[in-house]
């Protein structure tokens, strides 16, 4: 029985893992978070598009039948690159955000977050542009972010503080819909929330990645039909450390996180 | 003409690199950054170890006379290791920090800061115990600092806060010497000793380094005796980001930093 596969550079991509299981119970999930080169965020898209290869052929030696790129930094560098490759179907986070957010956003002003290398990358620009040629897109680089949720800095006049800074160009141009382009920033949403103010979307993009990945399991008659719901997890590094970390974005605790060498 | 190789995992050895310059002005220096893999602190033991195995075969490959491991984490975990496996001499930055520190402190009470990896392998404070078995030790990990320094928040509120947090054990067991294990954080000295206090000695192990190599060089008739001088820098990606954070580190601006592929 296939499992879908699923990978991020780290942690991060548990909030889509928690969504997959909430959305599609029976299926079989393998997990690879890739902690020993953890983070892309900072990393060159060469490197990030090197980084992902090697992860997806690990995943496919554990006999996936889809990848699920939960990595936002993989899905804007890579993602163009390796569809092509593989005959697995690959899905990023990038367009199941963007396509929330137009159909969320009415003054079609739309703010994404996310790291340096998402940002740089303009990815998330570009295909707004394409589902909306009419929309303003305005964009920021939160470069602490991550280190606060991986610190479990989620509240407090420090992160307010780093926050204000960084959302000051979103809230100058009136946003009305936020993108949280990287899969740590769901934990800091109250954080942001209180700063861009509550009538601002914040569009998280796990809950829609995982409805893409139900889409093309039925329509490529990939659905498991058994009884199915195992899920193992693969680290390149420090499964202690990614297993105390998992409770904050899977919401539950993990065992038998098995140490791995995907290169 | 041989040269003196220096790795870390991304830019902080740079303040290392630095006082060789000043110290050893004829040496030629051969530095590798592993920013492909940056960061090491949150990394394992092993995974160190491996790291900084490949780095060194890269620098041996460069024909270098003498290795320094200008790293903290890395010198916690891999140094009694891989000392053994090297032919050329290879200094750490723990023990000549520890030596400064133990001279230092008037009333035997030392701190010691660094990142999850080297606080948690205990190195500093086994070896400060060997040195003067009365001394009491206090350490903290600041697992913010590294983010700071590279995002360029090197003052103001948000660094005060998280700095005083962290420092408060410090404080609290009236420590007069506080040794910086990690060539991240000679940039948050200001921060730092405002938050500890003028009386505080704050110890930078990179100018002890630089002397330490000097030693050896001298001791083993390996100094450069022509007009040398002749620095080259490599890292495993991003030399653009690594040359935008030279000049915070080194003082100076660097042309030339050649991407390689070091394993």
């Amino acid at each position: 029985m296939k499992s879908i596969g699923v990978f991020d550079s780290g942690v991060g991509g548990l909030t889509v893992v928690k969504e997959l299981i909430r959305q599609l119970p029976n299926e079989n999930i393998v997990y690879f978070g890739d902690t020993a080169r953890v983070p892309y965020g900072i990393k060159s898209p060469e490197t990030v598009i090197r980084f992902s290869i090697e992860n997806i052929l690990f995943l496919l030696k554990q006999d996936v039948k889809l990848i699920c790129v939960a990595c936002n930094t993989a899905s804007s560098f890579a993602l163009p690159v390796i569809k092509n490759y593989f005959r697995a179907p690959i899905i990023g986070v990038i367009t199941p955000g963007v396509r929330e957010a137009v159909y969320a956003s009415q003054n079609k002003r739309i703010g994404v977050i996310g790291t340096k290398g998402t940002i740089k990358s303009r990815t998330y620009e570009i295909e707004i542009k394409q589902l909306d040629p009419k929309a303003k897109v305005v964009t920021a680089s939160c470069p602490l972010f991550v280190p606060f949720v991986e610190e479990g800095w989620l509240s407090g006049e420090v992160v307010l503080n780093v926050a204000r800074d960084y959302l000051k160009p979103l809230k100058a141009a009136g946003v009305d819909t936020v993108i949280l382009g990287c899969t740590h920033y769901p934990l800091l949403k109250p954080v942001i929330q209180q700063i861009l103010g509550k009538d601002v979307t914040l569009i998280d993009s796990a809950k829609q990645v995982a409805c893409e990945v139900k889409k093309i399991l039925v329509s490529e008659d990939l659905l498991n039909r058994g009884k199915g719901g195992n899920n193992s997890f693969y680290v390149s590094d420090n499964p202690e450390w990614f297993s105390g970390l998992a409770q904050r974005f899977l919401g539950r605790q993990l065992k038998n996180v098995r140490k791995v060498n995907n290169v």
